[in-house]
């Protein structure tokens, strides 16, 4: 990983040949999805041979998961309003609108995809983990404000939250209705309230 | 469907090779998952021809799918403590526990597998639905103790309950710790008490 790195940087070409296939293959996913991305038409689109692609990758599904990570690096932002509640349901509902999309749906189900690959298993849990730490900031900057104890977990808070989109999406193929994210927000910060 | 159901009661040789086939599939899941399971294998272990378990189940996948199914009827008991706090804790102690054991965890990848036929889509998502259902009932009991507000998602609680689990050991890979289930159960109910 770190030799192709070096290699990228000290040649010029190399580098413009994997930013097109990274392009091309993002474009796809984004148009149809998983199933629209094929290396023939990646190849195409980029202007390279197949060989090319899997001499670089090595299968599609290192080159899905590569495209992905490099997405991936662009787009992590962590909401600051002040309050959990409202920083929750921020997330949530960026998480609904991104799964929502055809990019989004791809990107989570190349993600939970079962891989043979151990390697490609690998960078599945590494970007996971990467996005549960991000997200986890928001607990962990309402326990500094003293808004939420100091023993709470901030990662398991955040699997709470978006576990069950995932869920909804990926296992039960479902549209996600719009009051989703408040009721996720509210349910993690107050539980089954007793009734009054 | 129905006219299977009607073929197999009239005819005895038919419903006994079902049944060693189910069970010869059962059997290889139990062993060691679904990589395990092979048309071939199967064959072998029930005593038929493989062309006999491709007439009758047209693939691997329906064939896999028929063998949950058979066993998710099985199966499905609701706890009634008198406490909704711990009828979750069971609830997610019996998950947590089944998914730690090879059929647990073919099941759930099975059922979360994201399938390319419609007809074994369509009955993961049943499978699904009746098992959310199931569970749910004891939020319902809940409700109706007066424990729990009227206007709870008995639906809704369940997932936030399951779906963390199903994500921890399908998406992330891990194990799942001992305490859980307890941790679960007290987060679906308190949410994030606010520091004393």
């Amino acid at each position: 990983m770190t030799e192709a790195k070096v290699r990228r940087r000290v040649n010029g070409r190399s580098a413009r040949v994997r930013r097109s296939v990274i392009e091309s293959t993002l474009g796809l996913l984004r148009e149809g999805g998983i199933d629209q991305v094929t290396v023939a038409e990646v190849a195409s689109r980029a202007g390279v041979h197949e060989t090319s692609i899997y001499r670089r990758w090595g299968s599609r599904e290192r080159l899905l998961i590569d495209a992905i990570l490099d997405l991936s690096e662009a787009n992590l932002s962590v909401p600051d309003s002040g309050s959990l509640r409202e920083d929750l349901t921020i997330l949530a509902t960026e998480l609904c609108g991104y799964m929502s999309t055809p990019l989004g749906l791809a990107v989570a189900q190349l993600l939970s995809w079962p891989a043979k690959d151990p390697a490609v298993t690998e960078m599945q849990t590494e970007i996971w983990r990467d996005r549960i730490a991000s997200a986890a900031k928001v607990v962990e900057q309402a326990i500094d404000r003293g808004e939420a104890p100091r023993n709470t977990d901030p990662r398991f808070i955040i699997e709470l939250l978006v576990a069950p989109i995932h869920w909804r999406v990926l296992v039960l193929n479902e549209q996600l209705e719009p009051d989703l994210p408040a009721k996720l927000a509210q349910a993690v910060m107050d539980g089954v309230q007793p009734p009054r």
